[in-house]
């Protein structure tokens, strides 16, 4: 019963402190590798070990499909979600090489798209419904099938930390899922259409005009409903993979597992992890700051500077996987430099 | 006579053009990998084939030891110079972790440091002289002195092909070299200390404040003789692994072998090449933003965004190193992420 409201993990401040003592014995000018320190020790501190890394990374990519699709809000067919989910289990898609480069496990998750029964191999198949509904028209989903994709999420984190995980990304798939995303962000943070929505993967101008009137307009349709509840923004406008996100997050922090938020979409269920549990927000890193509008806003939201500005908008955890690079060279130095003493280096300033 | 002159290698653009197609056929939204896109794009004009890699990295650290050094402007001893030598070659330093972790091959040159001679394992040492002349009395090397320097830097670049580089960076390590690097930047962009000096490896305001005074003084000094040369202005207030870098960019360059530009001290070397040679430019990537005040005006001047900005101010080629690893995910990306034909994808917009 309302398992996401439980405590979280407390990070070791002892292991943290004495990362931070390692940091100021190792032979460069104090302070010179500035963020690469940072994650370091900061990562010392969630995993509960002086000398971190990120050697088992675990990917989870959640994937559904969305009923405001049939607004005409987005620049490519819903066909496409299904088509990846394919891409991502056969290698082929921008986060399974990530995934390779890196060593991750990457678990492929559908938590509800359109269409028939299909098995393929390598995508966990679930269906609380065939996409959400048009939340332009009705909530998006019911709180039932909220629940249940949040659970997906949560047993998602539960099958990480089994499995050895040091460091976890969630990762998202859903043709239309930037304008519920946005929508949500709305909620979140009281803000009006105009300030949080973007081209996705690449409207034309008039189209991004009629994707903020839908928002809008959806806004007010269900504020009675929402009332300033996180969970209710979720269930009126959100999608089956941000909740199955936004459950991995609060899980990975319960179980004490440090994660990489990606994007946009990744940010607004970050967001919705923390307005539902506030503590989950020490267990966060943030990989990179994407080019969706209104990225900038939610992170700000969440007093976050991510590691990486690359300018991508892919989704699919890309961002925080290429940080996962970033992460894995900080820990390297952090853990293989010298201190001055063994390598008979002058560590003071005349 | 006069190699610097000579020109340099033409990118291979059927290759760019080819590899720009390519980016435009996999799974992904047009353009969503951004920076991503470009490096590797621009890489595969840069070595000639439409798979990019940098499989086989080669780094060179140029050191130099600076007679400005006793007008009391730095944060470090000298002898930190050649002690940070032994700190590279026995793997300790973080260039040496960085190398290692992207299996690059690390030369390390000692161009003249101060001190009795000595035999390192793993560092091949010149002495050019025992150290610069102090630029606030005369100028740092005679003609002869530069030219033995960038003959250095030319041999590097020469030995990085011989041993089938794919890539090619340099680093340096010269206590004061902050300080000499500001006074050749002074002259090449014509603008006061004021503008292009900052606090190296950290020293407190007072001292920078007399730094400043110093190289404003220098450029008094040594105007007369530099008159908008950049190859006098490096004589005048440049250091030997200053001129060495510069020699390896315009050798690689003419050799076509690209490279990755470090932070603030390596930016002054790749402008130097620049001004020396300006087909030079073309065959350089940037990899690190350094938070030394004056790099974002040496960018600019050179017209380039450095793909990461992680705040680092360690120099040794560290900036540039880190870089690798995203360039490496470029080229990955790049080369294995699947086309819609092959994933059976939509990717046309709607």
């Amino acid at each position: 019963m309302n398992w996401w409201l439980d405590a979280c993990q407390v990070p070791n401040t002892e292991m943290q402190q004495q990362a931070e003592q390692r940091q100021l014995q190792l032979t460069k000018p104090t302070g010179s590798l500035s963020v690469l320190e940072n994650v370091a020790v900061q990562l010392a501190g969630l995993q509960g070990r002086v000398k971190p890394n990120v050697d088992a990374p675990w990917i989870t990519i959640f994937a559904g499909d969305h009923g405001v699709m049939a607004e005409n809000i987005s620049a490519y067919p819903q066909a496409v979600t299904r088509q990846m989910l394919q891409n991502f289990a056969t290698g082929g898609a921008c986060i399974s090489v990530i995934a390779k480069e890196y060593h991750a496990t990457l678990q492929v998750i559908d938590c509800g798209s359109v269409g028939e029964a299909y098995e393929y191999v390598g995508v966990e198949r679930h269906c609380i419904a065939q996409g959400t509904a048009n939340f332009a028209q009705q909530v998006a989903m019911t709180e039932e099938q909220c629940i249940q994709a949040m659970n997906l999420g949560h047993d998602s984190a539960e099958k990480a930390i089994a499995n050895g995980a040091s460091i976890y990304i969630a990762g998202e798939m859903g043709i239309g899922n930037t304008c519920s995303a946005s929508a949500v962000a709305c909620f979140l943070l009281n803000e009006p259409a105009e300030k949080l929505t973007g081209v996705g993967t690449g409207i034309r101008a008039e189209q991004l005009a009629h994707k903020k009137n839908i928002i809008q307009q959806a806004i007010q349709l269900h504020q009675d409903y929402v009332t300033n509840d996180a969970f209710k923004a979720l269930c009126a406008v959100g999608g089956l993979e941000i909740a199955a996100m936004t459950g991995a997050y609060i899980r990975c922090a319960q179980l004490g597992l440090p994660m990489i938020v990606d994007g946009f979409i990744s940010t607004v269920s970050a967001l919705l992890a923390v307005k539902i549990n506030p503590q989950v927000r020490q267990w966060m890193l943030f990989g990179h700051q994407s080019a969706e509008y209104g990225h900038q806003r939610l992170l700000q939201e969440l007093d976050a500077d991510p590691l990486l500005k690359l300018n991508l908008r892919l989704g699919e955890g890309s961002g925080a996987g290429a940080a996962l690079g970033v992460i894995k060279l900080a820990c390297s130095l952090h853990n293989n430099m010298a201190t001055f003493a063994e390598a008979a280096v002058i560590g003071e300033k005349v």
